[in-house]
């Protein structure tokens, strides 16, 4: 039932992990505390309208703003009559790789949803906040927005038509992600795969990501770190980042299950067996590039079992 | 615990369908009621000794059998003093495309085994058996060898070392098997693959493995059924297989969920929810075959949840 009285809500949009290895273009995760604040209100003018960006230097125009472009796509299947205002307070730098766009639109049609009384499931919401990525990085690609929207891991079978699995979350999982701060454009990161891989690497793919989904339903976390390997585009695109392989050393060393890139990077994420192991990774991950002069942010987050939260409602 | 006062076992090494649409070299699976029955006696002389093979002309020789090459392999690791006498009565005709070779060589060792008290599990039991595949087709592939010895649906993440994984079986699924009698090398099936593929099919391929995985812990039939699709090794394979295209229209109209080449084919399977409609496509699948000089067997056959079973002790 729509929420008739509520002005509007405060909602946490999660950050996410996209590829994990061995899953590029399919696999995703959602993180619980990295995430962006958004408030979105009831307006009395059709249309959505951005009112404040506030951390980031980020178009208010909703034509120009993944989370507008989300939001108007919702409204123009549901009821181009309606308006909703937009607040974002943005926690997850562009471009580090970690679905900063995928959160702003999963927020916006999420929030809308949720005062619209829930007209949508989370599936049907993909597709509207696939609408932001096409604005953000030229392609509806839904492997950030399905975690964001869904949380734990999700699967993209088929984009045309969309097909998408929510995947079980083992429950002592948890991961580190360092950004180093760097600009890796997502095109170039794309340019740099080779439109060809041999029949016997995509093999060994597509093994590891049967195993890595069956590792998820059977919380078997060697199985999960054996699997967590990228024959295929890591090789290619490790190359943009800084000090990827003393990175994933460093990883292994702190007892991480696996690393790889997150997204199309420059963040690099692992995944370990509980909070503990998930802090000694950090620690050996910022050790790597306290010794250059790169800055970075180091996050350690347990998998977020649900999408999008809603903090609050609220009534002016 | 040995069993010192059986002299032998009499057992049914089940059928296979290696590959399964989507998962090339990873995904294979069991079948009930399709096998060779083998007995497998203590001998006093050391080594493997082939007495009997009925229904198919193939070499008695030890070393020339896969039969007797997974044995010796087991007879290797284990006591290479110890002898057993093994007789076949051979169901599955090789060159089939459903594990012909497979279950020889799953059948002797698992018997072997069963006779010695289980000094090996199951899963330890596949790299012996794999010798045997070494032998029947020059690579030592465990795409059958697995769910003839674990039963249900089985994944090959890695060969080396070796990683496999026993997945679950969705209770209502059928499949339906009809074997064109022409003969289909292996050698000229891996010969038609291209070496190198597109990322882009790669990663649906990759995608449809993932959820097909999911779909069998989910017991979701519709997802598998969307999962049974293969871009990249059924395009290439099928011009060695007559009226490919019309058993698949034909599988598709009795209502099977997915349909494709078993193994390196010749056969053609189809999996299906239910017996009755698994029956529908085999009338369906018979239809087109009838119509042509093609000799064909038919088979429609529950996924069998074990692997090798035990039918009886011998006595004498």
């Amino acid at each position: 039932m729509e929420k008739v009285d509520v002005k509007g809500v405060k909602l946490f949009a999660p950050a996410s992990i996209a590829n994990i290895s061995c899953g590029f273009d399919v696999l995703g995760l959602c993180l619980e505390n990295i995430g962006d604040l958004m408030e979105i209100r009831r307006s009395e003018k059709a249309g959505i309208h951005i009112t404040s960006i506030k951390g980031q230097d980020l178009p208010l125009e909703a034509e120009k703003n993944v989370a507008g472009v989300a939001g108007l796509a919702m409204l123009e299947a549901y009821n181009p009559q309606l308006g909703f205002e937009i607040r974002i307070e943005k926690n997850i730098k562009p471009g580090s790789g970690i679905g900063s766009s995928a959160a702003s639109a999963a927020g916006t049609v999420a929030g809308i949803n949720y005062l619209l009384g829930n007209p949508f499931t989370n599936k049907e919401l993909i597709p509207f906040a696939m609408e932001g990525e096409r604005l953000a990085c030229g392609s509806a690609h839904a492997d950030n927005v399905a975690p964001a929207l869904l949380g734990g891991f999700t699967l993209v079978r088929d984009t045309n038509p969309l097909d998408i699995c929510a995947l079980p979350t083992p429950l002592e999982l948890v991961a580190t992600v360092i950004h180093p701060k760097i600009e890796v454009k997502t095109a170039d990161a794309r340019a740099v795969l080779k439109k060809r891989v041999t029949l016997e690497k995509a093999i060994s793919q597509w093994g590891n990501v049967g195993a890595l989904v069956s590792s998820l339903y059977e919380e078997d976390y060697d199985l999960l770190s054996r699997s967590l390997v990228d024959g295929i585009v890591e090789p290619a695109r490790s190359i943009l980042i800084p000090y990827f392989k003393e990175l994933k050393a460093a990883c292994k060393e702190g007892g991480a299950l696996g690393s790889g890139i997150s997204g199309s990077g420059p963040s690099v994420f692992a995944l370990s067996r509980g909070m503990s192991t998930a802090n000694k990774v950090a620690q050996a991950m910022q050790s790597v590039l306290e010794e250059t002069n790169i800055p970075f942010d180091i996050h350690v987050s347990p998998v977020k079992k649900t999408g999008v939260s809603f903090i609050e409602d609220l009534l002016t």
